[in-house]
């Protein structure tokens, strides 16, 4: 594996959830990252991501530097062709080939504007780092998707060993706009697996056509609660009105009652949880959300253990490309 | 010993004590922490405590993740029951239990807000902690208590080899209203040495006296001076007048003048001190309060080094914590 | 080599860049690092400097602590003699004390104020640090050299093996006062080989005298860049009308145009660069600031290499060091 910014970089989807399956049973079992460094970059803050994945790198041996974009470093520019006479004295075209020539790997969380849906469904930060960057990336999040969640979200599924479950990705409301990363993403890859999944949410939240098409949509959530497996709540603003908030309706929040009505449903979520927001402390209390976050761990290990892998049999390629702008 | 947050988690002091003066002497002895990460959570800041701690912990051969919490991470709820519709999207409920099952130890420096007597007094934060860690909680400050100070500071007053010192500890004054963590703890565990124990202060600083029930309280301060071996500064603001500054008096400073009372005593202080506050610039340059800084590594070395030892002998019972919530 | 200041703490300059060049083809080369911490203090924000350098401490099997002074810890009083009544609560005698008993190399990073010339020139923090540290002292930058940048300038121009280069030194315009850290500390150690150096810069744009008195100065751009071999462009503010911008004249930005008065030149700076200020895209993306950048990683290595020889052989003296203040 070359990189890891979506399902699409993974061959074996299924292999990939064994491996970390093995590591959460074999925590410490590869020397692979020995005197390599992990970058990891981050645009906005972070608390699973950052810990979960600075594990995993301990576990397999490497080192690791964490960068708050702006707060540690400078203001970086994204945009190409401009006068640089603002406040940002860095190019982002410098600083990713530079920050990828320090590390083996370069891991980096960019984020949504939620101001202009080409933008941000452009992906130009976490293209340039593609681009850019002469070893392998690794996304923590993009502004659109969110694969090391989302595997991690495959592998917590699996564990809880259900034959082709029902899969309900619940809508639940929340004071702020949030992105469509982490629900585009679930469904990028629960659709993979030999799962029934439904979405639920409020008329004008469809998500892009491209991840819920091979989803049924009910607009009810009661009726899409019925006989689920697994319930998976997140919120997100609209796509069609791009970032706006256009229900705040509390009856959507998950409660005790609601999973009454499915069949012994595990609750999911990727957290931070609102709590009696999304969902009522009994079910969050009653959910499996923290071996979910858990194996985050696990997630990303086994990532980093394929990218350790491919950089190792690339390294005389990525050792040339040192010598970028000369 | 399976935390460390008050004196009253360690079993035998003096074998405490022994252990950090022998890692002062032999600094890299044990490999016990290698592939074993401490998490350190900062909710407010720190320099002595989080570099000593960090490298008392390379020492021993681990991995450190070190949080600011709200700057790197997400700003934490820690109220139980409410609906999280405001500023603060993680409650910490999650935010612990995910957070210790990243981590082998969990460190964590909360502080006293001095708005609510009985909130700081209870703890919230750190009882959080406590009762929701899956891997054992060392204090690096709390509300009222700090115990790794009060552990270096016996160790520093044991390398002065004084039988029965007379120990002063003195309020000084200060521009802000600081908490009583230092003090309060100092006293826990002064008064269970053979020292003779004196603090002195103005009038209205009085000490929870679960704290000073074993000390002598003089409210003149040369009096208490006189023939002292030790005498340790430090300002707190008011317990009763909960959080107040009561006094700013500048003849409180400790100066050469007052130290002549002594009996040719060592100036003790937890830094950061204000010079010419706390204590005159003689005072300072003639102390011992470099050395006493530096000991927070060793001090920080034997209780990591006691908590691994407790993780290792309890492995099995730490495995299945990690299934809480399921 | 007791320590990284200035071109002046290095014996053997042709050495250290042979030693520089010597990891970049074999970065995992020692282990005088293992269990060894190298501490870092940011008093300004930094992003190759703090990447690079923890990169080089990690190949030699180095611990990193780094701090962002004032954010992760408290703010610093640097005066002497001073009532501590007001914003800042620690002093940098305890502070610089303490932070090199916590490692074993400590490395800092201060600014140029630019408001004081003398203030800045006479390095008052570093001089601190140089004279309180029990451990040697790197220079992450300060207020009026760069020794990192400078040694990987040199390695560089090494690298393109040109025999007496004619390299200048360019002014290019910048939309905010920037110190003269930079140009100063590359013509002290460039008048050290064996180019030939010419400054280019508008009237009132001279450095000082004890940089500049090896090179020649010539006020019309064009002229300098005749034949040259490599461009060095850097915006600095005024040393005479001390910390002002005098000039903000577009037609000194390096442009193909003037790259073609050139002998076929490299342009160099050291980064961050702000684009079509500083030089054209077109500029930027044929020069070789990306290697250049690059090699603040074996520069650092090289350095913290000979650093770590000096500390091995003078440990003891080092262990007497921790008992300053008694």
């Amino acid at each position: 594996m070359k990189q890891f910014t979506s399902i699409h970089d993974v061959e074996n989807v299924e292999a990939l959830i064994e491996k970390a399956l093995f590591f959460k049973q074999n925590p410490i079992h590869s020397y692979l990252g020995e005197r390599k460094v992990l970058g990891m970059v981050f645009f906005n803050p972070s608390l699973r991501t950052r810990m979960s994945t600075q594990k995993a790198a301990y576990n397999l041996g490497m080192d690791v530097i964490a960068l708050n974009a702006g707060a540690d470093g400078w203001a970086i520019e994204t945009k190409d062709g401009v006068i640089m006479d603002g406040d940002k004295p860095e190019h982002i075209n410098e600083a990713v080939q530079i920050m990828s020539s320090y590390c083996d790997l370069l891991a980096v969380r960019t984020f949504a504007g939620l101001q202009n849906r080409l933008a941000d469904y452009s992906e130009a930060i976490l293209t340039k780092f593609i681009q850019l960057s002469k070893v392998p990336i690794l996304s923590l999040e993009s502004a659109t998707l969110h694969p090391l969640q989302s595997l991690t979200d495959m592998m917590t599924i699996r564990e809880l060993d259900i034959k082709k479950p029902k899969v309900v990705l619940t809508w639940a409301p929340h004071p702020k706009a949030l992105p469509q990363a982490v629900p585009n993403s679930f469904l990028q890859w629960v659709t993979k697996s030999d799962a029934e999944v439904v979405v639920t949410h409020p008329e004008g939240y469809e998500l892009d056509i491209q991840f819920s098409q091979d989803c049924k949509i009910e607009y009810d959530q009661n009726k899409a609660l019925e006989g689920a497996d697994i319930v998976y709540a997140k919120n997100w603003s609209s796509y069609s009105a791009y970032g706006h908030i256009l229900s705040t309706d509390r009856s959507w929040t998950v409660t005790k009652e609601k999973m009454a009505l499915t069949n012994n449903a595990s609750f999911m979520h990727c957290l931070p949880l609102r709590r009696n927001m999304i969902a009522t402390d009994e079910v969050v209390n009653d959910s499996v959300v923290i071996n979910q976050a858990g194996n985050r761990v696990w997630a990303a290990q086994a990532v980093l253990n394929e990218l350790l892998n491919y950089e190792k049999e690339n390294q005389n390629i990525n050792e040339q490309g040192r010598f970028a702008y000369r």
